[in-house]
């Protein structure tokens, strides 16, 4: 069975299931020679006839059976961990022993979506005190590839939530340059347009082995890699799988700081942007989250310090891989990019390096960037990962559909929409096509006259455009008038015409 | 694809799904000629190739598509009983129509395990008001069969968890006797050794259809047949699958409630059997749960009444279909059973009758039973369910293998663990082997000498006896002692030698 294949599942016969008395998602133990594993029951009346016993790949590999093997089966007892976790919905604290038995368990995908499930909907609704969220955060790092370095280790993390952030492609060269050890991984996109792995994608390879960050990092002090190649605290790869579809973060700390203990991180500078349209709404709730980073990091021994950043609109005016990847190399190699976006990573990069012991950390930073040191630094990593160092930020091949949206309207943008841009990219087709995305001519506070280009849209493929430009119109954009608008909504609503860009 | 049937799931290959922008568990719309479906993503990387699809049985069966069929597919919203279930997490109330919209999309196989999983966590974690509780049954009940009847229906529940518990087949008799109707339909063992639908299952068939069961209820006034054919409230059948491995139950008000519901129930009686070994563990618990049937009862216009009962030994003599059968089948024939089954009917089929206007019940329901008017009408009963009339208790074949438990001690039997037997009877077959289980010898309060028989243990099987030897060996059954002993529990333990049969 290839379907799931990681789960080490078997199937049975109902008749056998009945005279094993075994149910769906019980344990059944099974002997092959002098191989022995323990997989999951699932039951069926007609693929399976009585004698014969369905393998997934997992418990095929284990018992290294063939077709036509006889296997021993018997009824197991159920794995500890379902315990715990019964124990965790029923309110009780978990002991680090249990914990790490849970991890330990989900890890080697000895445990249904079902049980999963019922753990991260616990947890979500019981929430953990700091000893089972470090303890969880341990035992996900301790089970999964860990890093060793000899150098102190910097490392950044967004909670994320703005479209077009690609602080890390300046940031990572910005501390490299500063002589310190950043090898940064990142993450693809899950619900973005770009994540920062898809974007340094467009400028150099990404997808490198273990061996190869290590070489990277030691010539050049910083890499861009993507996290998913190295297998960093996978249960957490596990947990967002059935987070997903349910739309819950229970395990949002544990996820942050598991894999950079994994990565051996001492130094941990982390963005919080914060407002309308990103995942924190306000500072005081940023100040939250940051106290809870801080005292985590304490009990795994990483420094962390938290920003708490601006969210209300995108970084600069890309949003897409090949876009940002564009914008953000030009800005590298030149020393100048949109004020927001040098502001940001002179913010993080100096946060950093006066966590690194420097004096005028910001001073620095921002000098790094604004006399092309920056722009150097990148050049070689670009080259150690085994891009083309010259490459120019023109040659990045964007989309060649092209739509731009212009106003309806005269004054001045007081709001924009970050999730109706995230729905607009994504139906263009970022991530998945690097050249789709959004470029934006018009930012809050800029103003605006009738039929000045608000922003573009970019695509591969026409019928993607005409997704995004139907994205579009289902959404309120940005906010333009001469006035503000002090109504934010009407409770019951007024019926009332949808017009395009006007109201919230 | 066969297995897993009846969920509403396609397989796509990778690229196709980052193409369309799906991960698992997101939703798909496919369109075949005018056919029209929503399906579950699930995703494979070498089952499914690219431009392939997989569809799952209901799939196929909803857009009459057969191999090679051309099929369009495209990304769709997630249900919105997802974005209820979301809010059952956050703590909130849910509104009649939410609930309404989750069960139909439960009944309709629309929700993955994970997101059901979800709920059923969100309500052991969050609870339910009585209005939720009162919408769920009644959504339960109307998105299935219901049954419609001309007479006022009479009928009993019990919430379980006492071995040997043969109630309803000496019940249902004395009720029909007394001119009330009560077409009682009984669930197979989940994790006892015997449901009433196997016990009945030894006397007559239980498997009947609909129209048979008016028929049998129209001659005799009364039934005794499984509910799983007649397809009252699938949703409940559902949520037992996914609550099963978690052994969690936030769903036993609206599983009993919507039953009877679709069963068109106007009196019932509830047994709440009471104390250690059981479900319910006091009298003041059992009072609560007691309360709430009865106002639930009393919003889906059932009346209600409940009596806690003694629950801390099997009842009767008897555990396991055929042996329990036989108990039953004696006990209506001659009038006479073990004190304690008696009492308990007559206790709760009096109960059913004065809430049916009648006058000194309690008088009537036993003469119904010593006087062989019960008998008789069983006699019918079996008859009209295609069972042979004439069959004696006798009959009824039980294991051939044997053993008997003898003590090891004289004295009093002051506890028996229900647990300890209901893991020998099911050690030994039950209910799969029809004929397995435990006939008690010695029951609380009863004097024992040294080499007395405790209990005789039956099965088909040799291999099946040895494993229920094994299982009496583990567990402490019995305790038996010239004196009270006080303790109940030290903690910690002492170490100490395991004894047979001595100490609880």
């Amino acid at each position: 069975m290839e379907f799931e294949a990681r789960k080490a599942i078997v199937i049975l016969n109902k008749d056998d299931a009945a005279e094993l008395d075994v149910k769906p998602l019980d344990r059944v133990e099974l002997v092959l020679g002098k191989r022995r594993d323990t997989a999951i029951v699932n039951i069926a009346e007609k693929l399976i006839r009585e004698g014969e016993i369905g393998l997934y790949e997992s418990v095929v590999h284990a018992l290294k059976a063939k077709a036509g093997s006889k296997v021993r089966i018997s009824r197991a007892l159920h794995p500890a961990s379902i315990a715990f976790i019964r124990k965790k919905l029923d309110g009780r604290m978990l002991s680090k022993n249990e914990i790490e038995t849970i991890i330990k368990d989900v890890v080697h995908d000895r445990l249904s979506d079902i049980e999963i499930s019922a753990f991260l909907t616990a947890l979500h609704e019981r929430g953990m005190v700091m000893d089972e969220t470090a303890s969880l955060s341990r035992s996900m790092a301790d089970n999964g590839k860990k890093m060793g370095w000899k150098k102190v280790i910097f490392d950044k993390h967004s909670i994320g939530g703005v479209p077009g952030d690609k602080t890390s492609i300046l940031l990572v060269p910005t501390i490299a340059a500063a002589g310190f050890t950043i090898p940064k991984t990142s993450s693809r996109a899950i619900t973005s347009p770009a994540g920062t792995a898809d974007r340094f994608e467009c400028i150099a390879p990404v997808d490198l082995s273990w061996g190869e960050i290590k070489k990277v990092v030691k010539k050049t002090k910083g890499c861009l890699v993507w996290g998913g190649s190295v297998d960093l605290a996978p249960a957490d790869d596990i947990f967002i799988k059935v987070e997903y579809p349910l739309s819950i973060d229970p395990m949002l700390l544990p996820s942050v700081m598991s894999k950079k203990v994994a990565m051996g991180a001492k130094h941990l500078v982390i963005d919080i942007p914060t407002g309308r349209g990103t995942k924190i709404k306000s500072i005081s709730d940023a100040n939250d989250l940051a106290r809870q980073f801080i005292d985590l990091g304490a009990r795994l021994g990483v420094n962390v310090r938290c920003l708490s950043t601006f969210g209300e609109q995108p970084l600069g005016h890309a949003i897409g891989p090949a876009l940002e990847a564009g914008e953000a190399l030009h800005a590298a190699l030149t020393g100048k990019g949109p004020p927001d976006y040098v502001e940001k990573v002179v913010a993080l990069a100096s946060t950093l390096m006066s966590m690194g012991g420097m004096k005028n950390a910001e001073a620095k930073a921002r000098h790094i960037i604004t006399s092309g040191k920056a722009g150097r630094k990148l050049k070689q990593i670009i080259a150690a990962q085994g891009g083309d160092p010259d490459i120019k930020s023109t040659e990045i091949e964007v989309g060649t559909e092209r739509c731009k949206v212009t106003s309806n309207f005269s004054g001045r943008v007081w709001w924009i929409s970050n999730k109706a841009l995230v729905h607009i990219a994504k139906s263009a087709g970022a991530p998945r096509d690097k050249g789709a995305g959004i470029f934006l001519h018009k930012k809050i506070g800029d103003r605006v006259r009738k039929g000045s280009t608000l922003f573009e849209i970019f695509a591969e493929k026409p019928y993607k455009m005409k997704a995004a430009l139907k994205a579009a119109q289902g959404h309120e954009i940005m906010g333009i008038g001469s006035h503000y608008n002090m109504v934010l909504k009407r409770i019951p609503e007024e019926e009332h015409e949808k017009t395009f860009i006007l109201e919230r």
